[in-house]
Formats: structure tokens, C-alpha cells, sequence
């Protein structure tokens, strides 16, 4: 069996690319993900391509562009998930030795599919009697609040960390600091979560090159991070909104991380987690067994998620600060869990990390029926 | 590195299901291949769903209903090729020994997605020029009868042969055989082709149960089908226009698939081939080195690809028989070769049947940029 490593990262800005179209993102993230690994790019045997809605065998249409048509692709998707699912999928490759360098990418041009906001599909059950994404968030925050006596002021805090963060990334769709002030007065979407706590609508596109252990040695320059697990669950394990403050299917999944990386949740360093809403994060890294339950606010109010802190949460800015665009998320995350890994963070930068977890939920937020949940964890 | 067996195949009838949505087609055909493999269900440890225009998390849908929410599951889209590709990914999961049982299906509902014919998408460059599927399959053909001098009559043998093998399949959606003077006088589409030479608009599910050696040996029963070869391919390795009465992906595609399986086409003995129009059946053959370029129409002529010829073309009736909801494709034919390679074929039961060759081409019809084609290959 392959160990397998990641020798190059890209990704595109996020932001609202209103002159340009997916073809045209996926592509400058795979040609940034290919010049990084100083890679010959005849050497890519394989490609995955994660997107949720950019139509028929839109990974194909990049692979043409980088002059690789020819190779297998497939497309996936598993909805927030479907980046991550792409690397996975390139891990399972390596992993059966049916290749030694396959390429990984996701992307997304939302603001061509949606005018504004996403929405559910019309014969959505969930949905037609509420519970939309920020309709089922909102409860959760209603939950968690009340569970564990935290504020409103408290969960502002999450947004503002986050876009602290994506003010050192440049490659973040928002560049600016936001207060808890702007946050408790941005426009109301589902009570009690506001504009602010909202991740945005992002067009984007990311891309990893995985490999072998051995490809790793030859090509990588010294600079290869190992892609120590990629676990997918979906489904719930438990339905999720008997335990609102909670995430069982996050927890499951992560569990297979830890156990198949070899690698306790007290050895994590830092993390990029799926942060869709502000109470997102805090079910997710409770989830993950990053920090206590019902404990991950208070631990934000001390600065212990900040970069700088004992265990930075989304120092790329995460889904609030960095953006949103669906496909493009799992594997930016990995981009920035390599980059930190490797020493480049610049202004980023975290002191001596080591191990990073990279964390998806995609799907339905209520049902048991349509999730899909990722968790990766990179080791220096 | 395990060997791949199939040990559970399960289809519903294509059709126009009025009545159904896509999760209970897939649903049905997910529990016929968990019976027909005599399985219990907790033993599949993942899956993989491919279809084209259902919609977010689809495959997890059918999870929910089948009681294997939490397992992973990735949704795989690769045109008219994403049936094929589930099995692929499903294959590369065994290999991987990640996975010792897993689900591969595909499943589409095209009648809730469509009024009458599938459309191009309104940015389609080539669709916009006239370069819609029939166009481009009408210009084939059309080029194919004037290089070899074969006449639009032979042409109409293949839907008259694949609607024989139909009529004998009860799972296809066209129970009755046709005359070629039916298929000649039937409504024009895209000169020279008529409605006859089209596949139909479906609706439809299939299934396989893909485990390693190991498993096939312990779960099997003595009926498991071996896997030899998963091959994928996209793009052109040269762009097809420029050959319009050959098949260069399909023979790259061909070519690694009989490679890794240590099979000459010489060995193979029947075939289920993408027949999205008359002319394709030929192209595809021709492409796959099963018969001689230009000598398919005379071989058909002949009897040679019917049930009790030298070499079966599709034996369960095809796409233009047994109908083509996209994602349910790959899968069913895939199906097909199991059972005929079981010898429970039945009335299509073809003698002998010891290798069989699953060929499936999606995507663009003329450019480079967005074609998706599979060849597996599945030995007794």
C-alpha cells in the first residue's frame, strides 16, 4: 500500500468573479497547483474534479485547457464535501497503485448559477416547512446557546476571528476586520444568526497534486506534506437534530481520521473546519474533539482559536472570511493546511505546525439522508 | 493488490416512470443486486452512485432508504460514461484494499428533468452551431457510408437487431422488434438519422455488488464474476472530427482496458456497447477492435452481432432496446454481462459466454474538451 504525500497546492482568489467562468478558475488553480510542485505536467496520471453546479463533465473541460485531455477523470460530488471528496478519491487512487501522480481540484461559479442567495430544491421537503440551511443553523445556535449559557456576543466572536484571518490571506474574498458591533447589526436572515454569520456566495477553484511516497521522494522537492488520512462518512450516524449542539456524523468521521493517521485529537495543531455558519464552527471542533463541549466559545473570547493561539481554527479565514465556493472549499483547505505545514504562511504563519485537520460537512443540515461528511489530516 | 469480483447485480425496468422518482428507482435497483447477491447489507462498507441531472447528494438519498446512511459515498458524474464510473471508483476502492464489498449503482430520472429531448446547455459553443449530438452522429454516419459504401438500410439493421434483443429482455423499456422500413420512415432528426436510430428518454436504475477475491471467495456462492479491467478515459487523444468514422478515445480506452485485463479482443465474445444512435454501435465496435473498420454493417448483416451469431452486440438490447437513463447505463450493462456470463441470460442466453466487454462514451460528440469514455472488461 501507497503512503501518499501532497507535492503541490493552488488555488485561484475567492471572490464574486463576475468577468470570468469556472473553466477559467479551475484552470489557473491547476496550472498554480502544477508550477508549485515544479511538476512536468505529462506526469499527472490521473485527475478527480469536485463541483456541485457547474453542469456536465465540467472537470474534463480543464483537463483540456492544461493540455491533459486523455487522462481518466472523474467528477464528483457530495455537495459542501465535493472538493474533499476529489482528494479522497485521488488518495484511493494512489492507495491501489493504480497511479503515482493524479491531480485533485475543485471549483465553482456560483454567482453565474444563483442570483443571490442558494436555493433549496422545490420539492425539498425540509425545506418547504423551513428548514433551510440558516433556518436549521439558526435553531442550532438557539440550542447551544441555551445549553451552554453562552451570547449572542459570544458567537459574534466566531465571524470576527475569521475575518481577522482572511485579512492576512490574500487570496480571501473579504480583505477587511469586522467588530461584533457589525455583526449583531447586520441584516437579520434566521433569528438569531445575522448577515455576518453567514458564509458568502464565492466563485473559486483550488487544486492539489497527490502522489506516491515514492513520486513524493523523486518529485517533490523536499517540500512533500503527507495526506496521513482522508475519511469520508455519510448519511448520520444518529439523526442529527435529536442533538442539536452536536455533531455525530463530524465525530464519526473523525474518529476514522484519527484512527487510520495514527494521530490523537490532542496532537492536532491547527484546523480548517467547515465553518458554512458562525455556530457551525463551534459544532464542528466540538465535534472533532478539538476542544470540550460547549466549551469552543469561551475558548475563542480567550484567543485560543486565533492564530497565535494554542490551536488556530480556519487561519485561512475559513468559509466566513476566505469564501464559499462549494467545490473549491475541501480542497482550498488542504491548500492552506500544505502551505502552513510547509512554512508558508507568511503572515499566516503558525509556529511549528505539524499536524493539520482539514474538515468538510456537506448536504442536508436536518435530514439524515443527504450529508456527506470529510475529514483529512496532514503531517509534516 | 486484490482482484475484483462481482458478486450481486440488480436492475429495474427502463421506462418512462411516470409514477416514480429517482431515490425509489435506485432504491429497488440497490436492493435487487443485495438479494440477487444474497448479501447482508452491513457488509457493504461503501458506495458509489453515478448519475448526470439528479440533483445535490443523490446517491445518499437512496443510503437513507436502503439503512446504510454513515457509510462513505461519493456521487460520480462523467456524462453518459457516470454508471461506468461508479464501478470504477468502486474498483479502485477494492484495489486500494480500503474496501473489501462495495455498492456501485446509477440511476437517472430524465422524464422529471426534461420535456421530450435532452437540450444542450445555452452556452454550448458547439450546440450552438448546429453540433448537437444527432448533428454531429448524422455527420458520422453520413461520412461512414460514403468511406466504406454501406447504404442507409444496413444502417437501420442495428436498431432492428438491438429491438430483437429487446423484445427478449423484460427489463427493456421497447418490448416489440422493428422492420427497417420502420426505422426508415420514421420522423427525421438529424438527416441521415431518424427517430429510430435514437436511444429514447428514460428513466431507469442499476446496481452491482463489487467485492475483492477474498470476499467473492467467502460471500460469492460459487456465481462471482471476475472484474478484469476498469479502464477510464477523457478527452480526444486527437480530436475526433478529424476521423469522423473512427473512435480514437474509444480504442485508447480499449487498449489499456484489454492491457490490464491480459485479454486480446480476439478473446472476447460479446459486447454491450454506447449505442446512442445507430451509427454509434458501429463506431464503437470498430473502435473497440471487435470487428474490422468498416465491416461492422456486413457483419450485421450477416447475423453475426445477434444472439446466436459469432459475437453479440447487444444483447440486451442496448441503449436503443433497452432504453438510456444516463447514469443507470454503465451499470446495467455491466449487469447484462453478469448474468449472461452466470448463463442466467435466459432467452438472450449466449452460449459459452466466458468474456465479456462493457463500452461506454459520454460527454461532447465533437470536441476534445468534454468527452468521457469506459471499457470494462468481466471474465468467468
Amino acid at each position: 500500500m501507497n503512503d501518499v504525500y501532497v507535492i503541490g497546492v493552488g488555488m485561484t482568489r475567492f471572490a464574486k468573479h463576475a468577468d470570468r467562468d469556472v473553466v477559467s478558475l479551475g484552470t489557473e488553480a491547476v496550472r498554480a497547483a502544477i508550477k508549485d510542485a515544479n511538476l512536468d505536467p505529462r506526469r499527472i496520471e490521473a485527475a478527480y474534479c469536485g463541483h456541485v453546479f457547474q453542469g456536465m463533465a465540467a472537470g474534463q473541460r480543464v483537463l483540456a485547457q492544461v493540455g491533459l485531455a486523455g487522462i481518466p477523470l472523474a467528477n464528483v460530488e457530495n455537495a459542501c464535501s465535493s472538493g474533499a471528496t476529489a482528494i479522497r478519491e485521488a488518495y484511493l487512487a494512489i492507495r491501489a497503485q493504480e497511479c503515482e501522480v493524479v491531480l485533485a481540484f475543485g471549483m465553482e461559479h456560483l454567482t453565474s448559477k444563483f442570483k443571490g442567495a442558494l436555493t433549496p430544491d422545490e420539492d425539498d421537503p425540509e425545506a418547504a416547512v423551513g428548514l433551510t440551511m440558516p433556518g436549521v443553523y439558526a435553531m442550532r445556535a438557539r440550542r447551544y446557546m441555551e445549553e451552554y449559557g453562552t451570547t449572542r456576543e459570544q458567537l459574534a466572536l466566531i465571524p470576527v476571528k475569521n475575518r481577522a484571518h482572511a485579512a492576512l490571506n490574500p487570496l480571501a474574498q473579504f480583505q477587511d476586520r469586522i467588530a461584533v458591533k457589525q455583526v449583531l447589526e447586520s441584516r437579520p436572515i434566521a433569528d438569531p444568526l445575522r448577515l455576518l454569520d453567514c458564509s458568502p456566495i464565492s466563485d473559486g477553484a483550488a487544486a492539489v497534486i497527490v502522489t506516491s511516497d515514492a513520486a513524493a521522494r523523486r518529485l517533490g522537492g523536499g517540500r512533500a506534506i503527507r495526506l496521513a488520512a482522508s475519511s469520508l462518512r455519510t448519511g448520520s450516524v444518529e439523526p442529527e437534530p435529536t442533538s442539536m449542539s452536536f455533531e455525530p456524523l463530524t465525530h464519526a468521521t473523525a474518529r476514522d481520521a484519527y484512527e487510520r493517521a495514527g494521530i490523537a485529537p490532542e496532537e492536532v495543531g491547527f484546523a480548517e473546519v467547515h465553518d458554512c455558519f458562525s455556530i457551525a464552527e463551534a459544532l464542528r471542533v466540538e465535534g472533532l474533539g478539538l476542544f470540550g463541549r460547549g466549551e469552543y466559545l469561551l475558548a475563542v473570547e480567550r484567543g485560543d482559536a486565533s492564530l497565535g493561539g494554542r490551536m488556530p481554527v480556519n487561519p485561512s479565514g475559513g468559509l466566513l472570511g476566505k469564501g464559499h465556493p462549494l467545490g473549491a472549499t475541501g480542497v482550498a483547505q488542504v491548500v492552506e493546511l500544505v502551505r502552513q505545514l510547509r512554512g508558508e504562511g507568511a503572515e499566516r504563519q503558525i509556529e511549528n505546525a505539524t499536524v493539520g485537520l482539514a474538515h468538510c460537512r456537506g448536504g442536508k443540515a436536518a435530514g439524515v439522508d443527504g450529508a456527506a461528511c470529510t475529514v483529512q489530516i496532514l503531517t509534516r
